[in-house]
């Protein structure tokens, strides 16, 4: 039981290229983690008569219509006239939204400008529906066989009423009172299809809770969906497949739904009460600026040294020059030394260090070469990665082993690329 | 004289969600610039009924059309399909490329799938197009009274497209042998609207060159587009507009086209064989990353501190505790202070420092409010901004203007930002 929906961009700046239609995308993600089907996604500019052509072409090949801006209060705005347009109805007015938008106004001590009447606006025969994060109400009308729902444009308004009030009346039009519930589980270390392989028998033939795999820079997340009569119900459709997933896995876990890897390592300094610090080459800088973009961060991350040039391991990090002429600078001692060396410059109980080629330059080891050195008060290791791709994904991908690494090393675990 | 020229993007990953839609919002600024008419844009899966009809319609409506994606040697990529089928021809097959194709897998020592010489394929009537940058070619056909172009979907190959073989034909349709050329003038330190102002009289009712402003993160971008007989002629009918606006904006400008600051500052350093190193509180390495972003910056890049914590700034960077009481953490001084000592520290000939609070600690200071200092051999100075917007928002203005200040200051001008 599916739907065939499509999406319909409204604005010229779309056109014009001068913002990305990323409410396409989003919309599509949704739609296709509800179960239903999108066939077709358009853009028109501000135009009445491109716009009803295109609601019309909707009307005539599709279940239901997401039109996505042009309902603000401008004379630009002219979702709502097309749509009565393409569906020929006459406009309805809501006096009790006006009344709501009088008041509101007023409490603000500002008188509100004519214009805002429009958004009072609907097309005969369908509703205002509700939009929490923003003042413009969005529409829908329920047309022959065809939904129609008008939406903002601005995505952080949009989205939420995606949620609230288009998908559940999708899953209506299907018959469908149920709920859907996904879960998503986070790990890092392993390649789309090796996680893939550790769950395929889990997997086959499973239709709820269905799994999809999502790979995004270096982490590969695993998403369960499940659809049952209440969330209560989905949760527990879940539950049971969740816990096998999670004994596979195991530590390649560090998280789940909107966890992230710097999020978990937070916590976990926090918990046992000890601070950070990096020493940084290859990623230079990226490691301590992933960090620190949690807020609270000084609490527990003191700083770092970003050890470029060699000098700069010697000095300030105490590396041994036998050793760098021993190994090379690219090289898991000199990896060891410079975290170790990291504990005690900066004071930390656990520093993590990288030494690396991210190219052009090899330094005597092959590009994309990266060495990530832990130190802990009990024990100090490196491990040995290679990262295809260019300067920036390299750096991307080992800052997060590292921040990975360090989490893992705090509970005695050390991290193998298998 | 226009052209009303439409998109089709190709793929399914496009309607789920997987990937937005970027190629359509970099097309769509390429043909505003070009003068173009562009009226709409749709999105179909890789299903060569939905191409067809999309194709059809597209045809009755507009003057070309450009299709991205569904041109490679897979089973599910039938857009030269959709067009023969479209427009009612066969297929044609051209030997000469097919040839090349085999020419080039021999060199690389390896057979050639069959499924490759699917590339070799074109609409009767029509021609294969050079792709530079990858192995598919493209496709264009002239079809009646509507031109059509299919390009590969990986922008880094479709883009050049565009340049090289899509406009030139569009122009060429509207009876334009002309050519299109833009400069580009690249500034910090100015709001959009300071920099409108400086130059309104001088763009009041020009149009050609015409005028485009474009923020982009902390840029202010000034892009003047000029259309002529040639490309000489067009740069001559540029040349003496950019010459008063580099005249009005001076020291704002830190390049030209696809300079970047951090490229203009690793110019200025080799030319005069510094070495520079960083000593970050609250960009934590954001500017270290953004220097050493650079391939080659090892040869002037020594290395940072990344001072988070006040003992750090004392023990590494000699800040004096003092300095830090009288003044507080945030404060010039400080800064000052935090540049001097990283030269020492780090052994170069220009250190940049930044304190600030980004918050959500205001550390004596109101959010957002950021002191970035600058040492030479010769001066050390601070300046203080106070930036709106989020904690990443606020890192890279920062960020930006550290290099930009650092710039200016080997220059011997101490950037203000008005």
């Amino acid at each position: 039981v599916t739907m065939i929906v499509e999406t319909l961009a409204v604005g010229t700046e779309l056109l014009l290229g001068q913002i990305v239609n990323t409410n396409a995308a989003d919309i599509g993600e949704r739609l296709a983690e509800a179960g239903m089907t999108h066939l077709h996604q358009t853009v028109v500019g501000d135009n009445l008569g491109r716009m009803v052509d295109a609601i019309t072409l909707a009307i005539s090949r599709s279940d239901a219509l997401i039109i996505t801006g042009g309902i603000g209060p401008t004379a630009d705005d002219v979702t709502r006239e097309a749509i009565c347009a393409a569906t020929g109805r006459t406009m309805a007015y809501s006096d009790e939204y006006a009344e709501d938008l009088r008041v509101r106004w007023e409490r603000r001590g500002r008188e509100m400008p004519a214009s805002n009447l429009r958004q009072a606006e609907y097309p005969e025969g369908g509703e205002l529906i509700a939009n929490p994060k923003g003042s413009a109400p969005g529409v829908f009308l329920d047309h022959e066989d065809t939904m129609i729902f008008a939406l903002p444009g601005v995505p952080a308004e949009m989205l939420p009423m995606i949620d609230t009030e288009v998908l559940p009346r999708l899953r209506a039009g299907v018959g469908d009172q149920g709920a859907l519930v996904s879960r998503v589980i986070r790990t890092f270390g392993e390649s789309e299809s090796a996680v893939g392989e550790l769950l395929s028998d889990i997997f086959e033939g499973s239709t709820n809770p269905t799994v999809a795999f999502l790979a995004s820079s270096s982490e590969i997340k695993i998403r369960l969906t499940a659809h049952a009569v209440d969330e209560q119900a989905a949760r527990a459709l879940i539950a049971p497949v969740e816990a096998i997933v999670v004994e596979r896995l195991g530590h390649r876990i560090f998280g789940y739904d909107e966890d992230t890897i710097e999020r978990g390592l937070a916590t976990r300094l926090l918990e046992r009460g000890w601070t950070i610090g990096t020493a940084e080459s290859a990623t230079a800088g990226s490691i301590s600026n992933r960090l620190t973009s949690q807020p609270g961060s000084s609490a527990w991350f003191r700083g770092g040294v970003v050890a470029y040039h060699e000098d700069i391991k010697v000095g300030l990090l105490g590396v041994s020059p036998l050793t760098i002429d021993e190994f090379g600078v690219v090289s898991e001692p000199v990896a060891i030394e410079m975290a170790v060396g990291a504990r005690v410059t900066l004071g930390v109980d656990v520093a993590v260090s990288v030494t690396g080629s991210a190219g052009p330059d090899p330094l005597g080891q092959e590009v994309g070469t990266m060495i990530i050195g832990v130190a802990t008060p009990d024990d100090a290791r490196a491990r040995t990665a290679r990262w295809p791709g260019d300067r920036e994904r390299i750096r991307t991908y080992t800052t997060t082993a590292a921040l990975h690494m360090v989490r893992l090393a705090m509970d005695g675990v050390w991290w193998e690329r298998s």
